[in-house]
């Protein structure tokens, strides 16, 4: 059994604690709408709506009142819970009865609403949309009640969950299946950065999850994972992840990857994303260029996986991200302990790009694994057949 | 005025502790052998003779006793601090008088104590023999004095002292003027890893002695320097001696430094070796691979700045110098805040190798800048022409 970020079962809807980890494993109850706007609000204020991949510091000692409330962390998971709390009022009859018309603007509302949280949330805002086209379709259905209107609406929401899920399966399942093609038997030493798995998706994870599937199929070695300076999401998240599941495991200091590369048998790199351009650039989580740079000087396939929603046919390349910097007290500063000298002047960038031609392995879709070059037409296609 | 590890002038000594850097400067006097004994001794028992270029855990909140000693970090500052010390001691009059064979065997005796805190300090052992072999040979000289041999012991001692700071800064300018080679004008932008400065040398320091003396020379534009976990004796120890000389400097995350090269400008990296083998390989903190694969990538120039005593000619390459791994508590905690999920396996290596191609800028010593293929000839014939 995985950890799961979110729990949901019809009727019920509650978010881990990701600040307490890995000191204290505690889900927070999310009872409607309006307590998901506060989670995804908490984020916003406390600094990591812009690091969608990071968070706000971990508590020091007994968490100040703010780390107590939920929070989501993680464009996908704050449209799903945005969207899940929503089915969950739904479920317990909320809003307008017996009146289609009716159902549809409260529906419409409490999305408006949820989008006030965060402007900016992209994936909350097209799910969003993506909901109000399913629901006026629906309603113009012949003889519609709105009964079934209200259950159509959850069942389509429930599905979101679902196919995030069975999205990064099919990863997982391409991705090592693209792996052992190299390595026709014995296990596979992997190594991967930052945390692609169950806390960062709604479940299985992208990059964890190729992990997770070599695991399942008895073929992983032993998997590397990078501290993630400067907010150790691979040391707190990624290795609390794979000892759940008591996958096997090693945690290195970012500076000790080239190392294990020469020295201790990886085999392939796997990392997520957060965004992939066009052409195969990919921006994620500062560090990645650093590996995919060692991964080529070391010949050894480097990963790159994420599902197609985060492939922008808009971007033409890399040059196009904009790269955050994030403050330097992140990197200075750790609970309120100074790790640096005072006045030091940072750089810290949230990101970096890793161009397209550094990805040897490929890019590892919900649709199949594509070289760089390949995924423009592959995604153009949607991708049905698979790639290779 | 550049931060001190040791300050020393006839009858004085104290040893700055830096455990407790940045946040306290505080020098803690070593009144004599017994003193400079504890002090050795102190690294030894807290875990940090085993990483010369590393040290304990710099406490939490208000220090533990412990961590109130003083402390000697690294090889050459341990074998000064005990030479000193004796020093010391026969500057006020300690042993014998009047008696040479007498004052010879005192200080032989005191030379065997110190050994016994750390007796696989090497230098301190060598510094030791070679101060007897100048007594024993002094001693014999027809009509010496006791007191005449007692001062001439003296100078001896604080000959080593001026003989690091002057070979550190004969390192600095040598690999500076090396860079300005390919920099004909304008300031120069440089990458360098963990600390190498006056905190970790006698004074000066070896890779950032190039930094100071390309500063000193107006032609330093900016010098990253990287965290260095797992013990961030970058942000800690090499961010405040820079800025205490208001040297331009700008701290980043170990994984950013590809990120830096790719995108600030860095035009060479300058590192320390723990070790170089008669073929140039060198062992130098965990990470230093990394950014030599990383510079390779970029095309920029990579230097180790080593003193010549630093280079083994015994060892014929990198295989040979063992890697010491060390707890993985280090990584996994921070003065006792847990970074990372409990349990996980940690692989903690000290020290990694970065084999003599990827050494693509020079070995800087006191001689000179030498390619890795020409060091064994150059310093076999004690290299008094210099390098390039």
């Amino acid at each position: 059994m995985s950890l799961e970020a979110i729990q949901y079962r019809r009727g019920s809807l509650s978010i881990l604690n990701q600040l307490l980890l890995p000191d204290q494993l505690r889900y927070e109850p999310v009872d409607g709408v309006e307590r998901a706007w506060e989670a995804i609000r908490a984020m916003e204020v406390s600094g990591g709506s812009r690091d969608p991949e990071g968070g706000p510091e971990p508590p020091r000692g007994r968490p100040p009142s703010r780390l107590r409330r939920p929070q989501v962390r993680g464009a996908p998971a704050i449209a799903l819970v945005g969207c899940l709390s929503l089915a969950l009022e739904l479920a317990a009859g909320a809003g307008p009865v017996g009146d289609v018309a009716a159902l549809e603007a409260f529906v419409g509302e409490r999305l408006r609403f949820l989008l006030t949280a965060r402007p900016t949330a992209v994936n909350l805002g097209r799910e969003g949309q993506r909901l109000r086209d399913f629901m006026r379709r629906r309603a113009q259905s012949p003889g519609v009640t709105a009964e079934e209107l209200r259950e159509s609406i959850i069942e389509h929401i429930e599905g979101l969950l679902e196919k995030d899920r069975e999205d990064n399966r099919r990863i997982g399942a391409h991705g090592a299946r693209h792996i052992l093609q190299r390595v026709p038997e014995g296990g596979v030493t992997l190594l991967t950065h930052c945390n692609t798995g169950t806390l960062a998706t709604a479940g299985y994870g992208t990059a964890l999850g190729i992990v997770r599937a070599l695991h399942a199929q008895g073929r992983l070695a032993r998997v590397f994972c990078t501290e993630t300076r400067p907010y150790n999401q691979g040391g707190r998240l990624t290795a609390l992840e794979l000892l759940h599941e008591r996958i096997p495991a090693t945690l290195i200091a970012d500076s000790a990857a080239a190392a294990a590369m020469r020295d201790r048998g990886v085999q392939a790199v796997v990392v997520g994303a957060d965004r992939v351009a066009a052409n195969g650039d990919t921006a994620n989580k500062i560090g990645t260029y650093q590996l995919a740079v060692a991964a080529r000087h070391h010949g050894i396939p480097f990963y790159v996986a994420a599902p197609s929603s985060s492939c922008d046919p808009a971007l033409p390349g890399g040059a196009d991200i904009p790269i955050e910097e994030r403050p330097g007290r992140e990197l200075t500063h750790l609970q309120g302990l100074r790790l640096a000298a005072p006045g030091i002047d940072v750089w810290n960038p949230a990101f970096d790009v890793t161009p397209h031609d550094l990805i040897t392995g490929g890019i590892v879709t919900e649709h199949g694994v594509f070289a760089p070059g390949e995924l423009r037409r592959a995604l153009g296609e949607r991708g049905a057949a698979g790639g290779q």
